[in-house]
């Protein structure tokens, strides 16, 4: 039988895979306390609905960065698609496409940036750090831009790379042939080996990754590039604004799945603080521990313009390769629509605060 | 040995029914957490108990919609009650009608509306939707008028179904003789199938649902009928407001058992908010979670006037017929009376908020 | 090996008696949220000890109507010890008298008020309910006084038996050998048998329960007899004013241990507030779920004089006889003495609400 | 494979003790409500990092009575470290002193206080009690003194030991050859023997504790040493006031690691308050529960210099010896680095409350 919503897909996707892929896509740092509020911090927002309202016609469509979504929710960049199933970022490309989805590539991507665009014309977010050498950044920005990559993703919250034990305690590492793609040429990819820092994957980022990255890089890469610019990880009002003065056009408030440092607060936590006081100066993202078209209605009722799922499209790319992402998308969309239809708003622009019974 | 209380009586009937049908009647939305919240807020509230009163003589009952009820409990609209016991609901009415209970028939009924009547003469209420073909609606109302229900009940909280996942996921759908019998001549019966929205019953409910139902059709239901009205499915403080602008004399603060939005709280939780605001403009009843004599108690306290149970009388009928749905309302009866008694009370117009410690 | 803590002797009466003795000894009311919240609300007090204060002598002595109490502990009235122990409350008493602890004597104890007097001469008072036959109250009430009893503890949270389905869910009754034995002579004993309301004792409770006592029968009993009157099972404040009103001497802050109405508070939670309301007015006492001598202590710093135990000493008389209970009093007396110590007070009068932390 | 975080180790040395000493270590008083407290006071502070930060270099170092940390963690005393390892405080000693960790070794140590010294070089401060023959306190501290141990840990929380149940339950004492090895020659330790107070250490420790000290010995101890004076397990802001009146250079806020009185706050509870009555007036440290580097970050922005691990060094010395003490120390020093570096703060002089959400 097929999956019946979210959390039946990871279910699915952990018959299906390996111990040490699946426990790499689903693990958080540390004690997973950030992981578990994720979750948590969700189920405990209350949405009263209204009732009596036409509902007959509901549109769940939202505008992101001038750009029409056909419902609240895009892919979040997830590393090495190909763990989860051999077609990997082309078939996600293709089921995001599908549903006019936003698909937004994770750099360490198992698929080049080109043969992702080539895969399927949906719209497009490139995700990147500030790498060390800032010609490969350079270069990673001019290959998404020159193929149609609407705006640029940057991921700020991984100075350093989260201490995820999940991955340190299995042994085995990834299969050979799934690589970051995007750095065939640029790292002698063949000599890295996971160890201390867990995997392979974790060795690259971290003689990638540039501690000394600052809001100075921010102001950098808007020079190089007419993409748009999407600050991914905060959680603090402050950052916040500062993502705004440094010309950035929407953040997302993330704790990245839990993934970095544990113990801090989930993004439906922080997020009404930080609506509140940025107020229109940013578009706001949420992500984490999305699962229910209720948590889409919630996102959006705290602030958020959006939603953005990372694990649950893997699970459905694991459990069913491109139908299974498609199963997925459609599901979270058609939930999402039926959350609103239930509450008594026909559009986004209807969603408030006032939907919710905060405790 | 006789189930002790309503709980006991859910686990008899566990024990009795087929899966599918002990999941169609237990089960709630999505993750379940309203369903669970129900429980939980009758939990939350304490009772604050007076001694040295004289309780000689508790005298439960109260009066709705001017009827006087022997204790303030009736029975909520469920659907299809020969799934649970072959004598449906005639034997629940003749259970209610023994001790003076009124109950509010499911227009979704296994038996006519005509037949339940004629079963039992004790007080009922009519349950209806507002479906797409207003004939099909006019209708029931004239055949519920004509063979004497007293009021109309109007459910306000199925524009559109809600994910009840426990159905999606069993195969088998119900027994071929158990009809929406309703419905006999206004649809082709036969030819419903369950599928991707569950049971034929729910098909037959979102091919019948209208979605553009609203406060205009309130307006027209009270022209076409001089039966009092009760909305029921509301849970905000406005739309209670609104129910009384329309004529409506009494809502039903309710989350449908849990059924329909997931995410919403607990009847429980906005009652009391929601007869502050109210005042004397409605009569307010309220259900979802109620088990035991106490949370009766505690429903008064809160602002209602009474409370309707649903699932438990059709645990008791399938336990053990008619004469299960008797002991149902009399363990409740009972414990509401020694309730009254053990706190202090004899009479409910002396039960209000100062009985309760709100933490 | 001995139990080491009164939550053992729980256990090591458990393995002792026949389950239907057991559950008639710990059981609560329905669904026993009360009782579980008796224990929960102790462990919800924080103590902020104070360090470097001279402990060498820690005394944790009382004075409570003017008696001296070694500890802040007495023994609650608990019916039928000899259902725990063929000693019963011959045994409880020389216990109790051996280390200068209040008993107080249950009406309906296995032992008349006379055999329990000549036992051992250790202080006792004497519960009582008010019954419907007066004249019964009155011969009780004289027959205590005229052997020594020094104060008469009138139970006011029963004017009818709480719902305590454990009793209802045993067949069998208990031996024909343990009986009311007060009501020899006043009552056909013989003729009593369980059922609908549980044990035989339930039978005869409920029999000679007067629903109708109020602040007129206090008036009554004080007018009968010198003994101070102290009125056990308040929750309200304003049910606390009344009985100093009433000539009460003391309270006991008391839910029953969890056996009356379910869904009250814990007396942990109110002490306070009702310690705020009668000022010195009143002595009050507490019981439910002290189990540690960190509960003792902050009860007292809470408001209290002391607190009584139930369940424990019957545990203690189930698993070691006199024995048994002369060391749960031990027990709860060294960890009452040891909690004084370690949290930097030597003599009672030094505990007050500034040694707790109040979340 | 090696425990990959202290919670690992914890398992790994239950595997590799008996469970008498497992227990003598792991125990808390009484129900382990404090016990408990101390881990989820820690799970329940929230941090919010900031991004962008440049954190190329992350110093983790603190100064604390004017010496130099490496990272703000110590070694707190623990008695018989031999009881874990045969290596004992000699190990503990060497893999401290490799990392310039400060060890602060316990009175009742299996190793005399001239061989920890003579073992390593790190630095040292030495723990005690004021024992009743202030004489044998005396020969302490000056011996302490004399070998370069550099400040006086004066425990207070301990005027009488609290009751560890575990110890009491388990029948077997220690070996014979692990002794207080400070006492020989003040003591016959030959003919000490467990009982009642449970192991024979707790009969040695209940002999020599003296339940009267105040803070005039607090005085006295300043007048025969010129060593700086911190004192250990301070849950109140009053007592940290004295302390500072008396001359102590700093306190630890502890609860004895949930060993001596239960149902006290968690140092991480009270730890704000009284950093912000005391101001700069004391250095504070804080006890109880640290195992995460998110641990200790949580502690510095709470209002700490720096934190003290008990049991998690000890059970790294259970499982590996000197390496295993290493690895705990090396763990958390790269976990507060780490947390550091995500949190967006190179220096400890840079965290402070506004890196963290409080609920």
């Amino acid at each position: 039988m097929l999956p019946l919503n979210l959390g039946e897909y990871e279910e699915a996707a952990r018959q299906k895979l390996p111990a040490n892929i699946f426990d790499f896509i689903a693990g958080g740092a540390a004690e997973e306390l950030t992981l578990a509020r994720n979750r948590a911090a969700w189920d405990a927002v209350q949405i009263v609905p209204r009732v009596l309202v036409d509902v007959t016609t509901v549109d769940p469509s939202v505008t992101v960065l001038g750009r029409r979504w056909p419902f609240p929710v895009a892919l979040a960049p997830v590393a090495l698609h190909r763990l989860a199933h051999a077609d990997g970022e082309a078939a996600v490309a293709r089921a995001a496409a599908a549903t006019g989805t936003l698909m937004v590539l994770s750099t360490m991507a198992s698929t080049p940036i080109e043969e992702v665009a080539a895969a399927a014309n949906g719209p497009k977010w490139f995700q990147l750090y500030c790498y060390t050498d800032k010609a490969v950044t350079e270069r990673l920005v001019k290959r998404a831009e020159s193929v149609g990559y609407e705006a640029l993703c940057l991921t700020a919250d991984v100075p350093r790379l989260g201490r995820r034990e999940r991955d340190l305690r299995h042994k085995p590492d990834f299969p050979a042939d799934v690589v970051p793609a995007n750095f065939l040429g640029e790292v002698d990819l063949g000599s890295l080996r996971g160890g201390e820092v867990g995997t392979a994957l974790a060795a690259l980022t971290t003689s990638l990754l540039c501690p000394s990255v600052t809001w100075d890089d921010v102001d950098w890469l808007r020079s190089i590039t007419s993409m748009p610019l999407v600050i991914k990880g905060i959680l603090s009002a402050d950052d916040a604004l500062l993502a705004a003065e440094h010309g950035a056009s929407a953040v997302v408030v993330s704790n990245h799945g839990g993934r970095q440092l544990d113990s801090v607060p989930a993004g439906a936590e922080v997020l009404p603080e930080i609506a509140e006081v940025v107020g229109d100066r940013l578009e706001l993202l949420v992500d984490g521990g999305v699962r229910r078209g209720t948590d889409v209605l919630k996102a959006l009722a705290l602030g958020a313009k959006a939603v953005l799922i990372g694990r649950p499209y893997i699970y459905g790319l694991a459990a069913g390769g491109e139908a299974g992402v498609g199963r997925v998308l459609e599901l979270l969309g058609l939930e999402t629509e039926l959350a609103m239809g239930l509450a008594g708003v026909t559009a986004t622009s209807q969603i408030s605060r006032s939907l919710l019974r905060l405790r």
